[in-house]
């Protein structure tokens, strides 16, 4: 299949391209490299070391014999974006090109505009663009599991039928996002359910759970197939940060009373799940909706699983709590759905202790770098909009 | 109560603001003057002949002796919008600064863009500037009724008690908006739910019907206070057209079979409950929805009925069926609530053909003004993206 990935420099699009290609898939790519301008704006770096994209693109037809398409340029860029799905033609086009951060989003009025104005209006205009230049181009979406919230009841995949005052429908489950980030991935999600219903467009949708990871099978030793790994308070995602904070010795630091409870998944089941869904595409017109993570768990026996293995490779270890910068529900009911990737063959790696080994061991080679920004590692963006490091509460 | 009018310019601003004079309330406004540039862009011109706002406002000071607070600007513009709000500092903030129609928002990528970005980014801007500079002032912002879509069962006011095997929750009711306009509305109603959550921002979200009239009782016959009215197929709502075409001897349009139902209220209804959300404020921290309309009906009886007025006063009148340039059901169920605005007193004025009747004799005398653009009355804009006139279909 032809694969455009858009957003391909990122923490997932760079190790899916591999992926990709080493499936047989012809792929292309376009980025404006802002994840790196936007980690660098806010004064951190990756704790992995990251390549040029050219370098990037070098070993790609190196290890993968096949020319890398790729266009420097922005989804905002209808001209673009148009002209480049008119060249390229692809059955699929994943899109991992949005701002991915909720602090970011809420650290002012500026970055929550900036936010919702990339992430709608690129979305927006991708939809346009297949529809005028590739309408039976499947669209391959992320999400996240995060526009759903923390409802009290389960969380089905995308629709569920209600039963209301005696009457029946199959309608979209409610969502409840929780920061300006979380809500432009609902908006996306309603503009491209209209999109399909509308046009006859084709899409999945990935609620996806927070990712982990330093590699996939398919990265190796060679550096410039390698991602980055961000542990800033923006884009550090928690277990990620948790394992930057114990190769260096710095607490792991819990916001709340840690009971948060949310979906995970290794990094090499993201990119599974992704090539999942591409290879197996929703029907014309039909807008379907993947929960998509490994396993549930809770932010304090994640912390404390970090711990053990941590201890385990010679590393010691304190766990640390702080205040919660974020507004979110502390303890609460957590119990989503996830058939429809198991469905389509979705084989989770299934051994979290052996993930954070090699997370361990890949990040301890790059304390330097973790050390160096170490003063990122305390969160200061507060949901109520006043800035201020949080306090240890325990 | 010192009231600030964003859109104070337009169908539903400029009488609202008489009316709340009238009531003793202080008004502010900020417009940027683009309804008048919109149908100006498509063509078309207002039925009813508007003055300039300089002329509104002189108008206004005579008449009501207090200096109408004026200012020129874009809900886009955070810089002036929250200087604005910080000297002002209002109890209310009534929010009608929005691009509001469908076809527009459906023409092409470049109108779905533009009417997400003014209405999305114009709404958080709003929320933003409230937060640094009024943060207990009341938003009263103005929804539809097309956010819900027409689901199969009833539809309550925002929220609903959800079960969903066998756990129960308080959540919002599912939205499936039908343009890229409705969707920018759901995307502002999700923003400000969250804002309320997040910041303890007070919202009154009106899920308003399609509005229709020509005056309210505070316009009386001076010009200066008379609102605009129109036809067009971007910005004439339905039974605003149906009037303007029976003055002509235009047949009325219906779209589809005309089984299509939806709320509506007249001018004077929506102004009357406006200042009853104005007056009685959300809580703190409070985000309400209000359904808003006084009676439901569908497209073919509303037909009639005004062709049934129309030869009363002496007019004769054809219905004609036309295909639906968009995608919506025909036939369907729809029977949402409106209990809130009733408790707080809303008296519904109840004499639909009595208001049909002051609309026609007030068209009569601007027949000239819809004769003109009468080439704006069929229907161009599909929602499959082509563009080709309506046929008639019956």
């Amino acid at each position: 299949m032809k694969v455009l990935i858009a957003g391909i420099d990122g923490y997932l699009g760079w190790p899916l391209a591999q992926y990709l290609a080493m499936r047989g898939h012809a792929v292309a790519g376009i980025d404006m490299f802002l994840r790196r301008q936007w980690v660098e704006e806010i004064g951190s770096q990756s704790a992995l070391p990251i390549s040029s994209f050219e370098d990037r693109q070098n070993a790609f037809y190196q290890r993968f014999g096949q020319n890398l398409i790729f266009q420097q340029g922005n989804l905002q860029d209808y001209k673009f974006l148009k002209s480049f799905l008119a060249d390229f033609q692809p059955n699929a086009v994943v899109h991992l090109a949005e701002m991915p951060s909720a602090p970011f989003s809420m650290m002012d009025q500026a970055h929550a505009v900036y936010t919702q104005q990339n992430n709608v209006v690129g979305s927006l205009n991708l939809l346009w663009a297949i529809k005028e230049t590739c309408a039976t181009t499947h669209l391959v979406k992320l999400g996240t599991m995060g526009e759903y919230g923390t409802p009290n009841t389960d969380i089905p995949e995308g629709f569920f039928e209600i039963e209301y005052r005696g009457r029946k429908d199959w309608l979209p489950f409610p969502r409840q996002a929780n920061s300006f980030y979380h809500l432009s991935k609902v908006h996306d999600s309603n503009n491209t359910m209209f999109a399909c219903r509308a046009w006859g467009l084709s899409a999945t949708d990935i609620m996806q759970g927070v990712v982990f990871g330093t590699q996939i099978d398919e990265t190796g030793d060679d550096q410039r197939f390698g991602t980055r790994l961000d542990f800033d308070q923006c884009f550090g995602t928690v277990i990620n940060r948790f394992c930057c904070q114990a190769v260096i010795g710095h607490p792991l630091t819990i916001f709340g009373e840690g009971a948060q409870t949310r979906g995970f998944l290794p990094l090499r089941d993201s990119i599974q799940c992704i090539t999942l869904s591409v290879e197996n595409p929703a029907r014309v017109g039909e807008y379907r909706v993947f929960n998509q993570f490994e396993d549930i768990h809770n932010l304090k026996s994640l912390a404390t699983t970090v711990q053990e293995v941590a201890e385990k490779i010679g590393l010691s270890v304190d766990i640390q709590y702080y205040d919660n910068p974020r507004k979110e529900m502390d303890r609460h009911y957590y119990n989503p759905d996830r058939r429809h990737l198991i469905e389509l063959g979705y084989k989770p790696s299934g051994n979290l202790r052996h993930e954070l080994e090699l997370m361990l061991t890949d990040l301890i080679q790059n304390r330097t770098r973790i050390l160096e920004k170490r003063r990122f590692l305390i969160p200061d963006i507060r949901w109520d909009g006043s800035h201020r490091p949080s306090n240890i509460i325990q």
